[in-house]
Parts: C-alpha cells; structure tokens; sequence
C-alpha cells in the first residue's frame, strides 16, 4: 500500500512487530527479545502514507465508523473515523473456562510471557541444585508441557535439549539432563494440523530427546506444584509433581473480537472467531475486514484455515488489493483462497518436519528448512543476521546465550 | 584461583554476569538485555572447584565463620560456613534521603532498571505524538538527567541521539528533534573523575547533540510530571515540567554492607562504604575481604579509589593472590595498589573522552578506543560479536536494534 493514494492508519498496544514463530527460543533462552522484535516505527519510517497511534481499541460504532481508542499514555480517549476497517487482533490460547489455571500454568503469546517462562524454566534448575528433599527436587526437575500443536512440541524439545546438552557440567549437586519433560496432548497425535506419518516422526524424534508424549490424555486440574491428568478411557486420574507446567493448548481470539461480533450481530464459532465472508468483510459491513486468527474462514474442505503467519499475510495482502480496486473502481479481488506453501515445524537440533505440496520431510533437510524459512521472513535484516550468529553458536557450543532469569 | 586447592562457592541473586558499563545501551535501545550479561554457571561451567548458588545473603555471623543465606527458590534459609569471605556487593545510586523520589526518577543499575528507563523514553515520545497540548506535548519532550558522572553522561548524549538521528521520520504529528534534554549536576563541571580539560570536551560534546548542561544546580524537588532545580548561589528555584527523570547521582553501598559493618564494628564513610584495611581485609577480621565499590579503600592521593570495574577487577586478582599466598604458606601480597590504566567516558557517536596515563583523547580517537576497550571486557565471545555487529548496524544506520517498550 506504499503507494495507494489511501491514509493509513496503524494502532497496536505495542510499539513493535513480534515474529511469533520464534518466541518459543525467548522463552527457552536461545534469542533475546530485541532480536524477534521490529519497531512498528521503523519499519513504517519511509511509507509516509501510514502513520503508527500506540493505543488500545475499546470499542466501535460501526454506522457512524468511528474506532474508540484508549492512548494509554497521554490524552483522553479518542475516536478515530474510519472508511475502512482492518482488523487483526488475533489470539491467545484457551483454559477451557478455567481461567484460574493461567497463574499456575502460563501460556506463550507476548514477549512477558516468555520472560515469565524463561524465568520459570531456569529457576526450576536452580532450585533442584539447593533442594536437598529427593521428591521435591523431582518435582523442581519435571517439566509439563499441555498440548501437542507447533508451540508446545518446540517448547518440550527445547526444554530437553536445555537439561541434556545446554546445561550439561552446569551443576554440582544434581545432575540436570535426570530432569523429566511430559508432553500431554488430548488427540490422539502430536501436531495435529500434520499428516499422520510427520506427526509419527515428530513422535519419534521428541522419545529421542527424553520427552514423555502422552497422547490421548487431558488435564483435569492444575494447582501449586502439581497437575493432575486422565488418560482417555481411563477411570483413575493420575497426579504429577511439577513446579513447572507451560500451556500451549486451546485459542481463544482476542477480548475485541466479541465486541466487534457483537456490534455487527455476526455469529463467532467455538473458539471465539468471527465468522467472515469469503471476501473477508463482515457480513453486513462491506467496509470492515477482519483477517488472521480472529477470524474463521473454512477451506476448501470446509475446515477452518489454521491460525498460523502465512495465513494471514496472504489475507492481509488479499485485503490491500481489494481495496485497491475498490478505489480505482476495477472489480474486486473476490474470495480469498489460501495458497498453502507448506507447513513446517521443528523439535530440536537437526530434528524437525515438514510438508510442502505433496512433498514430506523430516530429520536434518527439514530442520534446515525450517531454518531457512523462519531466517527469511524474520523482519529486519539486522534481525536476520543476529539471528543466524545466535544460532551458529548454538549449533557449535550446544549452548544458549540469553539464558538470564530476570523480572519479579 | 581455577587450579588453587581451594573449593569456591559464589552466591548472588542473579544467575548471570552483567557487564555494567553498556547497562545504559540496554536502557537507551541500542542492545539487549541478554547481549550484555552471561550465566555464572556458563563462565564456571569448567572450574571444578567452583558451585554457584542462587540466592540473598540475608546475615553473617563473622565469629563462627557462618554466612546466611536464603535461597529465594527452594529449602529452608541456610547457613554456609567459610575459611574465607571475600565480599563485593556494590552500590546503588542514592537519593540522598528522599527515597520517595525513586519511582518518579528511576536510577540505572540492574536490566530490570534499564528496561523501565527504556520504556519511560520510548513512551515520552509516543504520548509525545498522541498529544495535542502544546504544554503537555513539552512536558513528554523534555526529559532531565541528575548526574553528570559518566552514566549521566551516556544517558544524556543518547537520549539526544534518540530523538535527533534515531527517530527522524517515524513521528508524523511532531518532530523528535524538538526533545529538549537537561543534564544537572552539582559540581561546576561534568565527569568529575576526569581531568578539568576533558570535562570541558565532554561538555562541548554534549552542547553539540543539543544537551542542555546544567552545572552547578541541584535537585531540590521531585514530584510526577515536574523537576525542580535550583542553581547554587541562587534564591529562586525553577521547575521544570517533564515526563521523565532520570537518577543518575549519587552512591550508597549495598544494604548488606551496612549489616557487615555491624558485625565487624568497622567504620564506614558518608557513602556507606567500608573503611578497610590496605589489603582489603576487615579490619580486625584477616579472613574477611571487602572489594569494589562496597569498600572504601584511599588512593596514594588520600582520595577513595572510584567505584568503576577495574579498580573491582584488580581487587578481586589481589584478595586472589593474598589467599593463594596465605595456603601456601608464602608471605601474603600485602597492601593492594591500584594501578590506573586510564578512564574512558562516551557522549555519543564519535564523541568520547578519554586519560591514559598523561595522554588526553577526545572525539573521534577517544571513541574508537571505548570501543575496542568495551568490547575487549565484554564476557563472552558470543557476546562481543553480537555486540560488535549491533555497534555496525547502528553506526551505518543511525538506527537501535532494540526499542521495545516492554513490561508493565
């Protein structure tokens, strides 16, 4: 849209763009968050068409088109007119109506978050090195990962490889590769959004690295220091000591998606998401886009497309060209079809899948892939390179290099 | 002392190493918090002869050679008995009494201060664009440094550097370059550790980025959106309304000096500082060493030695030398003797002072050689690549890899 003759106007909460994909390696002390993270500002610095508002959007008036922003920082609350409306508030995971389990049990989504893990994660191993109680210190050592989508199968193949390789020779009074990471999934397959045969090598390759997949099996209850499972067809549920248990289960799209849905009287499905037209406008409001995981557009195959980047870049770009046309009275670009290049995931070190067309990966060539892949469209190219040098060092010394506890 | 027939245990509250010098790099967006600090137990990891534990150092009973700690994570408060004690808990800034002054006027001294000092001048100048009076949009423009040691300094310079080069182009409502910057000081000059020629560079240097340099002015009121100063020999005081204040004056020893002074019945000067012995022992107490800017030790000159990091680098090899002498029954080191290898300050980009032995440096020279000395200290040859490629990047492009504003 650099050169559209429209004025855009960009509001986000943060003043940065997060490359999510590789907020799991924040969490697991392998990046620093300035190296995930690109300015909004600088990168919009020389499309003098768009201007950045750092604010939250509180509510909409869909027929006199004025956005309600809260600035947060100075002035009172503003309204802000619109003659289009993109919006892209995306998704958090979900606890199932059991809000009161997020403290105990936090989930990955914002930069805090993955501190709160980091933190989580290697005080667990500074605890189990002072605690002289065998069974407590068992329980600083085991590590409960929920749910077996991308996040969660990268975070407990990550954690392993930290207790295996990163902080091997680390410790005096424990040993920290006896540590014990469980991966708990409800279906009956890791990486569900996979073909079957991946999601068995990423089964495979997650066993090589120590983790404990348990699959068919859900949470029944999370507290202090311990959560509590059930295998499917199982009576008897089962109570695991943990200090640490991370959430990667369940979406829940954002808090302003049910204010929109209920502004423009359009049905959400189950995971919150506004139902959209094929064109990604909302029903009744031709003027207002709602694209990315907010959203809920099936596939061909009638499915829900995935709520993963690529989705909703091509949206994104879907939404410009429409109004584009638009505004030089050409017909619009019409329904949006997702082109799917493929779909990668990784578990460690030289282990990963993936899948592109018919095509299906896995081992080294697809770890490389990924590597690729996620280098290409980290944003910034300084970003690129810090990158690629924190993870040539990681690959040479098995080591991670911002593995600081810091907060609280 | 990694093959001295001794067993080495180190206990802090962090389980890294921080590289105080670039600290003000991390607030001011130019590096990341994990590219300035390296685990203990990574630096540690091949000393065998060396545990880290995690944890506050809360007592010491210095007749049984017994040191309590609490341990913050797991088990009980604990007592660890010592042949030897060598102690180096720092400094903090001070507020010479009005410590309410501390939320309004954050000082810089852990990652977590420098965060809040980044998110504090990052959102100065977002409010700075969402607002629309004139007055107030000044307020969020004016920000005021306390301090013209070298921290006050840094800050200043990039704080001027931010909103001259950094920034140009991204704001759309407001032009950056408008920030008004204050550096107060009470002395008649910056840099009061240097000699009075460079402190006169240092000034022209900071009147070029547009600083405005105050001396001979103190602090006499701080309250939310106001400063108020007053310069010596002056009735009248004036306030200044600003946003954001930053605490850069001052030093206080670190609470657990002042318990440790008890202990010992040993003096302490105005800071705080411990009176000790010329080879650093508590007087009183051989086996007990106090270093770095904790102890108060006189130069030949009569004047305490200043609280930077060579000084508590040489410290720490003498009480090294002094313990090793002591096992092996040779005669101890003796009285410590700083050696002065000369004191670097930067203002800004090709602007520096520096003293080596005789030689006086400024500008461009001075420059290079606070660079290559900063990198050379680094820990971490990771980490001095890292930070040697952001010091590129940002040097081509005027730009900082790491303006997030995070936490909150």
């Amino acid at each position: 849209m650099r050169h559209a003759p429209v004025e855009v106007t960009l509001i986000d909460r943060r003043n940065f763009h997060l490359f999510q994909p590789l907020l799991y390696q924040v969490a697991t002390g392998s990046l620093s968050p300035g190296e995930i993270a690109t300015p909004l500002r600088a990168v919009l610095r020389r499309q003098a068409n768009a201007r950045v508002l750092l604010g939250t959007v509180t509510d909409v008036d869909l027929n006199a088109r004025i956005l309600h922003v809260d600035p947060m920082l100075a002035g009172a609350g503003a309204g802000i007119a619109y003659d289009t409306l993109v919006v892209a508030t995306g998704a958090r995971h979900a606890y199932f109506g059991r809000e009161e389990w997020a403290k105990h049990a936090p989930g990955l989504k914002s930069i805090e978050d993955a501190l709160e893990i980091r933190r989580r994660i290697l005080s667990a191993f500074e605890a189990a090195e002072i605690e002289d109680d065998p069974l407590l210190r068992r329980a600083w050592l085991t590590f409960v990962v929920v749910g077996a989508g991308p996040t969660g199968v990268e975070l407990a193949g990550q954690i392993a490889e930290i207790a295996r390789d990163t902080l091997r020779g680390n410790f005096r009074a424990m040993d920290p590769s006896q540590a014990c990471v469980i991966l708990v999934e409800a279906a009956d397959r890791v990486l569900l959004g996979f073909p079957p045969k991946l999601s068995e090598r990423a089964a495979d390759a997650l066993r090589d690295l120590g983790v404990s997949v348990r699959r068919e099996c859900r949470v029944v209850n999370v507290e202090p220091g311990a959560v509590t499972i059930r295998d499917v067809g199982q009576a008897e549920p089962v109570r695991i000591a943990t200090q640490t248990i991370i959430w990667a289960a369940g979406v829940q799209a954002s808090s302003f998606t049910a204010r929109l849905a209920e502004a423009a009287d359009v049905p959400t499905d189950r995971a919150g998401r506004l139902l959209v037209n094929p064109d990604l406008t909302l029903p009744g409001y031709p003027e207002v886009f709602a694209i990315g995981d907010m959203a809920d557009l099936p596939d061909t195959d009638g499915r829900p497309l995935p709520g993963i980047a690529p989705v909703a870049m091509q949206q994104g770009e879907h939404v410009a060209r429409t109004i584009c046309a638009r505004l030089a009275g050409r017909p619009p670009a019409g329904a949006f079809a997702y082109k799917d290049k493929g779909t990668l995931a990784t578990i460690g070190r030289a282990r990963a899948v993936a899948q592109i067309g018919r095509l299906q990966l896995w081992g080294l060539p697809a770890w490389i892939m990924w590597l690729l892949v996620h280098l290409l469209y980290l944003v910034g190219f300084q970003n690129r390179v810090l990158v690629l040098l924190r993870w040539s060092f990681s690959f040479v010394t098995r080591g991670r290099g911002a593995r600081l506890i810091t907060g609280r």
